[in-house]
C-alpha cells in the first residue's frame, strides 16, 4: 500500500473497542485522520457508513468501510502485514488468541456492563462473573510478559483497553480488581510503557466521570 | 501436514455451527474421526476439551483443541492453505466475508432462537428480525451465484447451515421463509449440489422434530 492511502477512523475516545484499533494502526505506523463520534447523538457518516450495527470503531480505507474491531485488526494485518506483525505466526497459537478475543467480546465486556448499568441481583451476577472470567485470562497469561509471549501481540491489543474501565467497575461494582488481579495488573502496566498504548487509553476516571453522565442521561440511579 | 495427521471433530449432528466444519473438512479432503456429542447430558471430553464454552463443534488436531467454528474454519484454512480455499485473497472482501459471518453468529442464530424457544412477543419479534435479517443477506448475495462470488467460500459454508433450520423456523413461527427469498432458496439449492454440503445437511423435518422433543424437556408450550 503507499503513500496515497487514505485512512480514516470513526470512533470514541472511551471505547475499548476504538482503542484496539488505535493501538494498531500507531504500532504499524499507519497516518490517520481521527474522526471523533457522539455515540447519543449518531451522525450521517457513521450511519451510512455501519448501516447494519450503527457502531464504532469503523476503518474507512480508500472510501470503503470496515467494521468490528477484531475484523479492523484483521484487516490492518492483512493490508499491512510487513510491520508489527500482532496475530502468532504458529496457527494454532493464531486459533488461540482469537478464542480468547473473542471471549473478551462476547463474555468479558458483556459482564463489565451489567456492573455499570443494572443493579441488584443482576449486578451481583456481573462482578461475580467478571472476577471469574479476569482469573481465566490471569491463568492464560500465566507468567508471561505478554499473552502471545514475549512480544506484544493481537490478545494484548485486544484486551489492554478494557483497562481504562477497571477503575469504573471497581467504583460502580464497590469490588476490587487492581488488589486481587496483581499479575494482570503488570501486564496493563508493561503495555502501557509502550507509546501507543499509553496515547489510546483514557485516564480511568474520565471514563468513570462518563459513565455517571451517561447513567444519569439513562435514568439508572 | 502429513499423513499421521489425527483429526477428531465433536459435534452434534443438528448443530448448523458443527455442520460448518463438517463441510469445511470435506471440501478440503481432510479426513477425520467424527464423535457425536449428546448436548443435554455432556460428556468428560467435550468438557475436557472446551472447558470456557462447553460446546461443539470443537476441532481436536493432534490432541490439540480448537473452539467456536468461525474461529476453526480459520485454523483449518491456515493450516491447510492449498486445497480449496474458503476465503478470498483480497483482503477488503475477506473483510467483509467476516462481518457477515459475524453478523449470523450474533444476529441471525439469536433470531431464529426466539422463534422456537418463546412465545408472545418475543417470539413475534425473532420473527420480524430473522426476516429482516434474511432480507439483509439476500441483499448481500445480489446476483451473484454465491457470497464469495463464483465460487463456493467462506460465507457460503457459514450460512448455508441455517437452510435445514427453514422448516422448523417456518413451523414453530406460523411464517414463510421459502416463498418470501427465492434467490436465497436457489442458493441453498446451489450449494446442495455439493457432496459436501448434501451431506452435512440433515433434513429439515428431522430438525423439527428433535426441537420439539427439546421444547417437552424444556417445558415450552
Amino acid at each position: 500500500m503507499g503513500d496515497e492511502d487514505q485512512v480514516v477512523l470513526l470512533d470514541f475516545w472511551g471505547s475499548m473497542f476504538g482503542m484496539r484499533v488505535r493501538i494498531c494502526l500507531d504500532e504499524k505506523g499507519i497516518k490517520y485522520e481521527y474522526k471523533e463520534q457522539d455515540l447519543l447523538d449518531k451522525g450521517p457518516l457513521l450511519l451510512q457508513m455501519n448501516p447494519i450495527h450503527k457502531k464504532i470503531p469503523v476503518l474507512i480505507h480508500n472510501g470503503k468501510p470496515i467494521c468490528e474491531s477484531l475484523i479492523i485488526l484483521h484487516y490492518i494485518e492483512e493490508v499491512w502485514p510487513h510491520k508489527a506483525p500482532l496475530l502468532p505466526s504458529d496457527p494454532y497459537q493464531r486459533s488461540q488468541a482469537r478464542f480468547w478475543a473473542d471471549f473478551i467480546d462476547n463474555k468479558v465486556y458483556g459482564a463489565g456492563k451489567k456492573i455499570w448499568t443494572t443493579n441488584g441481583e443482576e449486578k451481583e451476577g456481573g462482578k461475580r462473573d467478571l472476577l471469574e472470567m479476569l482469573k481465566l485470562l490471569e491463568g492464560e497469561l500465566g507468567e508471561k510478559d505478554y499473552f502471545g509471549g514475549e512480544s506484544f501481540g493481537f490478545l494484548d491489543v485486544s484486551l489492554v483497553g478494557f483497562y481504562s474501565w477497571f477503575y469504573a467497575y471497581e467504583t460502580f461494582g464497590n469490588m476490587s480488581i487492581v488488589a486481587e488481579f496483581p499479575n494482570l495488573i503488570a501486564w496493563a502496566n508493561r503495555c502501557l510503557q509502550r507509546e501507543s498504548v499509553a496515547k489510546a487509553l483514557p485516564d480511568g476516571k474520565k471514563v468513570y466521570e462518563f459513565l455517571v453522565d451517561v447513567r444519569k442521561k439513562w435514568g439508572i440511579e
